[in-house]
């Protein structure tokens, strides 16, 4: 396919900024920019590249000023960022998209299945599913017992989600996922034997959810482990029973929440997070990565780091002091030092 | 099934505290109670749930003295996370069991099987295979050659253990286990490129352990990587070639045991936690989440956190200091200001 | 296989100090030694085990020197580690390898197949893939539309390679690898919904790359997620998309590295460590495990460790010092009451 600037300008009710005919087939990044392509500009620590670039279009914010003459043509738009991920959907769209049964594929007599699905080759599905329209079911997924799927949900190669468990609608979940595997419950029992409490609950997973590579949700041990609406889970992060996380909140890669904690909404966690159980964290919370929560947080919007965390402003302050320390400690001799001498004087 | 307060009350030998006609069919949280359920209190935290609960039935330790007037019916036991556990138990089992050969599977012909075995659609058991007792093998597990299997234990779905392994009875495997991956082993070679040592060793895991999903256990480069009777691991762990974890440890999602590490008998290791290798952790240790293990640990039951990792309690105050370095600071500037005065006044 | 110390010290170009007579028929570890076995010692921590093992032969570094009567046959070889290898190699060399194709596989008919390959029963080829020769695609693992694998390849059972994703020669995947899995991307809508940002880029991953089970590289927003020749990956690493590791780097066990990160050739870089987005990071850096990246490196050959990271010697005498946080405050406590006594005197 092939567009000029001028299309794409009416596309994102964008403005163009030089020559409008010029022609793209294909995207590309700033730095790594070829005639031809089309880049865009976001963050501004990318800005230098804009003057060097050899992409052919460039979209950027409206509010971009250039300090320098620019060869390529700019799209002006309210947000780059945005406009590029509408216009990399119309491209994905355009792809062919996977229908039909392929064989040899496993699926129990007593299932539902919705139309217009795709069941790939060694998938598994087991009884009394209810699968909805237009899902795809990559192979070698697996697809547990009375398990209910909403519409348009993608499970991609290997996705295994154990039974009774339900998924929402326009669900993505990644090569490795794992939903429902029992929560991590054992009763100490006599001479330091572990009794296993069997994990009878199960995983409820809201629409527009998506779940990265290896990531693993544990079915609660009564109840549900909840995943609510919108919420975004990068790769390798580990959901344990009867935890609940609350609408739209982003999780960054291999973050861990221990038993019965409640992650409120709009929440952004940065990666190798550790949350401890039994806690609840409040709306709009953003955590540093690496931070490790030991107790729950109240405040909406706060900001915290370290492990265990705390502020982040203060956390800051703290650890350019722990940097100095080896200088507090000389200041500290120093003292002594002097008054001892001081002391002597009298 | 439906079962009286009394019916209950006999089966874990505990007693009736209310209407002991009362009847439930299922389970629920005590902060999520309804009518026809029956609930636990065990955590002191959840204590203020039980004079509101809508529970009909609420199983308490022994020791649990109300502070107001309760509605539900208790029934008293020794302890009472481990009744819950008998009780869930039962309901388990009484969930009708898989058995028999789905198809299509593949099934080596020089592999010998046990009774009563499950083999899920698209399993895959290689050559020479032994397989106990009512093992139950679910679609996607790949079982390798020579590998060998105890009564009773169970592969969900996606398990995949490396040739030559041995594992052993009464254990259970989450989905996406990998049982005996090459340990990461590389020599130094001319220009900065790196020669694998091939890993002949294997991995034996004994009775009674089971192995969260996603977690990953490398084979031996020689001998065997050891994780011994009871031991209980959590999701996306990783264990690397040669440690050996004694009886009954408990490990906590996402912790990592670099290579030829010696972990003792009934330790508690947080989320999150590393270990350096060729180290020994002496039994009975507890290591808080997020830990990092640089060396050895010889004292029986020490209990530590911190990244490298010391004593619990001295941490702890270590990092409310930590949190105050800022004061600290101020205190040293100000001193350094009277020092001065005093100096000047000679 | 039976051989002779000599034999062995030929095949080695190596020494004998001892009986070159004596056989071996398998390998085992120094503090495991038994009879009729080879052991090797590199590590000076296992030096003490060379005078009591039961092994029949050790392998030994040329530089070593005995302190007491050794009664085991030693060979001496320029790096006692890599002519372990070398040995482990012949070894392994000398198994039976599997061939041909198990059935039920799936194998796109659009699909070109090298020569003496190996695909297992459940293994999924998809459309216009391109397979070299010798390459070993186990069972349960997927190939999907358009990928290209290199010669000598091996994907073990359960790797997932989404569409369109560039495999070189000579490398070995562990079980639960997932190749090409989406980037984390998404753009901020209306009202705290996210929009995902399609991610139509691949992942290219060049010669002798070896990954560890369950590991994740994500694909490129748009461009390529690059692995370099030589790169070893251990066990439950996650590489965001657009990140790019150059040459012969080493990297343990459940690091994560975030979006558009570069790091340079030769690097070793320790477990659980994180490193933020859009850095960059010189050739030969060395990092302790549980580090956290938060800026770039420039400087070559540059040891640090920290969460965020600061070298390496100055953080120790820091961690030293946060240790020592308690006396620090007694001595500030103390040398206040001084000052105080002392101005009390004028």
């Amino acid at each position: 396919m092939e567009f000029t600037a001028e299309d794409i300008a009416e596309f994102l009710s964008g403005e163009v900024d030089g020559n409008g005919k010029v022609k793209v087939t294909n995207v590309s990044r700033i730095e790594e920019g070829k005639p031809g392509t089309l880049s865009f500009l976001a963050n501004p620590k990318y800005e230098h590249y804009i003057y060097s670039t050899q992409s052919s279009i460039v979209l950027v914010n409206k509010t971009f000023k250039a300090e320098k003459e620019i060869e390529t043509t700019l799209i002006r738009v309210d947000d780059a960022y945005q406009a590029l991920a509408q216009l990399l959907e119309m491209y994905e769209q355009s792809k062919p998209q996977k229908t039909g049964i392929e064989e040899p594929s496993f699926v129990s007599k007593s299932s539902k299945l919705g139309e217009k699905i795709y069941i790939g080759a060694f998938a598994y599905i087991g009884s009394n599913v209810q699968i909805g329209n237009n899902v795809k079911i990559y192979p070698h997924a697996y697809v547990g017992d009375n398990v209910i799927i909403g519409d348009n949900t993608i499970l991609n190669s290997g996705v295994k989600i154990y039974e009774g468990c339900k998924i929402g609608a326009e669900c993505i979940f990644h090569s490795g996922v794992v939903i429902g595997g029992d929560g991590f419950g054992f009763a100490p029992s006599s001479a330091n034997n572990y009794k296993k409490v069997p994990q009878i609950g199960n995983v409820v997973i809201e629409d527009y959810v998506e779940i990265g590579a290896n990531t693993c949700v544990d079915r609660a041990t009564m109840g549900s482990t909840i995943i609510r609406k919108g919420v975004k889970l990068d790769n390798l992060i580990q959901v344990a029973h009867n935890v609940e996380i609350d609408e739209n909140t982003v999780i960054a890669a291999q973050t861990g929440v221990a038993g019965s904690t409640k992650i409120g909404k709009n929440c952004m966690i940065g990666g190798q997070v550790g949350f401890a159980g039994h806690m609840s964290i409040a709306d709009e919370v953003k955590i540093a990565a690496q931070s490790g929560l030991g107790k729950s947080i109240k405040k909406v919007g706060m900001v915290v780091q370290g492990s265990p965390a705390f502020d982040f402003g203060p956390y800051q302050k703290s650890y350019v002091l722990f940097k100095n320390l080896p200088k507090m400690r000389e200041q500290i001799i120093e003292m002594e030092k002097e008054i001892k001498a001081l002391k002597e004087q009298k």
